[in-house]
């Protein structure tokens, strides 16, 4: 918990981290030597025991709990995704997150139709044997919840896991406490902001075998969620509307690009029925083992760069535009271990992200 | 037109008979001899030079003309499928039948939303560069008609070209009659009938480069026009619907199988690009040429079968489901030219049946 709340180390970071230096305990010992690095002298300070066990405390005293990436509870679905948050707080019937899931996003500004329709579609999802993973949102978010209440449902929010956002859902969120269950990467009490839902949604794709978008305009959320799903080799399945309804551009556009035409749950049940066919969703994880290597060496203690000259060779290459680090290592010729190492010292100081893929650009 | 108006002679008829005896007149003369053959004591009468200047006559009279396969006027497109109409009917203005054309046809019972999409779409596509085709019917057909009038429109009827069906769309009629063209298979006077509608439908696709399929339950008439058109190498368009608007069910359908999902004529227009770079349609058919040679030998004048054995043999491997001829020359052991001799003699006597793509089923 302390190196992954630890600010700058992303989920991606996380695991690479545990890669490279053996243990989280080994990474944070490493810390501050890394963060004396790089261009700007900016410390990254690691968050403290003391930090982490308010937020224990915190986490019982709200009756939820911590679900860590590699422990059986942790959604076998999520788990292979390459930025899948090391820890989740869960709030309800975490059992919920073991069942082959399903998730039913849309426009917060649904229409009639829309919400009647995404309540119907998640009850019938529900007794085809998924479990429900929406948002939490307005309109269609909060649609699927109440169809799937009954059968089991999973609100994933952009905030801590005991702030309800938006305050009107109140009411539904108290149930899915009660019925369901809400997962949150954030911790305890963060008010959700807007750099946070793009966040969010690719963790609702990630615990879903697809994503059913039911109304969403052009260039609207759902249609990021629509997005990190296909990144993540998820189903995508869009409702198709009337090219006379502006909330339907989104989903039209979709199906345009390959998406699965639904009009029933039976679209999807039948799209899904191979991944379907064993009765238990695949756990795939076992307890506490380690991403897949990346493409660099063995894990083994690796000391800094002592020289500046090979983060200059480095950034220069580095823009605004996502690169592969394969490209890095090619251009750079050096060996992958030794880019590796100086794209983490530069991640560490908040010089360099990362993306999905395995690609890097200048922050 | 005294072989083509011939009872039995379906368009697939006449030109294997053009193709067997050379040409029309000797097909005319073989027809009383082909006709003692088979099982069933029917005569084929050909109808007669008179008849036949009747109806020449009345075309005069009604301001129409005939337009034949292989002559300028003829559509390129419709000359390019397997079963197109030897001779068309045509009243108003025939020289739109040299530009490109699109099909857009749907429900009867179209919803006014439907209705005023059909419309615009029309006019939009017809401000492309395209003539809009449809079936003058109620609903969609007449919406579409309505919206292209002023650029050119197309209506081929079921029944013969001066016969008014529905008749609450006789103004249409009129105005297509002085603005744009009617085109008819049948000869003037026929009152159509529920089986010549699908012959209509085929022939709509079969005019144009795409189909657009603006509102269709499961199972109506415009799916046929759709299947035609796929079976034509045509493309196939389809607009959306909520799957809670029963008249989107066929269009939704559609696209669940490939059709291309159409909200604006841009769609349209964009797919159609590369067949509408020239300037002119593709006139691809010489004056009065002979479609493209079926598998069998050089047209030679052919004698019937002598052997009632050898129908036997055909007849007993023929059954309701159609069969490719090619197949039955393999499972029959002859030549190809003599087993389409004695489907010649069997279609003509009415108990055998053409499909397209050279399959063949017992009546």
């Amino acid at each position: 918990m302390r190196l992954c709340r630890t600010e700058t180390i992303g989920p991606i970071s996380f695991y690479a981290m545990l890669s490279r230096f053996g243990s989280a305990r080994a990474a944070l010992e490493m810390l501050p030597r890394l963060a004396r690095r790089g261009e700007r002298a900016k410390t990254v300070a690691a968050v403290t025991r003391a930090e982490a066990e308010i937020e224990l405390a915190a986490v019982d005293r709200a009756g939820a709990r911590l679900v860590c990436w590699g422990e059986p509870l942790y959604p076998s679905a999520l788990a292979t995704i390459e930025d899948a948050p090391p820890i989740l707080t869960v709030l309800g019937e975490a059992e919920l997150l073991q069942r082959p899931m399903i998730a039913v996003v849309g426009a917060r500004n649904a229409s009639a139709n829309g919400r009647r329709f995404a309540r119907d579609l998640a009850a019938a999802l529900g007794r085809g044997g998924l479990t429900v993973i929406s948002g939490l949102a307005r309109g269609i978010d909060a649609a699927a919840h109440l169809g799937a209440l009954e059968t089991g449902s999973v609100a994933v929010v952009a905030g801590g896991v005991d702030v309800v956002y938006p305050a009107e859902n109140r009411g539904l969120y108290d149930a899915l406490a009660r019925q369901g269950v809400i997962v949150a990467e954030l911790p305890l009490g963060t008010e959700p902001q807007a750099r946070h839902f793009p966040r969010r949604n690719r963790i609702i794709s990630g615990m879903a075998l697809g994503v059913v978008i039911v109304e969403a305009a052009a260039r609207s959320g759902s249609l990021i969620t629509a997005r990190f799903a296909l990144e993540q080799g998820r189903e995508v399945f869009a409702v198709p509307g009337s090219p006379l309804d502006p909330r339907a551009r989104g989903c039209n556009d979709l199906l345009r690009h390959g998406a699965t035409l639904t009009e029933t749950a039976e679209d999807v049940l039948s799209q899904l029925a191979a991944q379907l066919r064993g009765v238990a969703p695949p756990r795939a994880v076992p307890a506490m083992s380690i991403p897949a290597p990346p493409p660099w060496s063995p894990p083994a203690v690796v000391e800094p760069a002592d020289n500046d000259a090979v983060f200059e060779l480095i950034l220069e290459r580095l823009g605004p535009t996502p690169v592969a680090v394969d490209e890095l290592v090619r251009q750079c010729q050096m060996s992958a271990a030794a880019v590796a190492t100086l794209l983490l010292e530069l991640e560490l100081v908040g010089r360099v992200e990362r993306h999905p893929g395995n690609f890097v650009s200048l922050r």
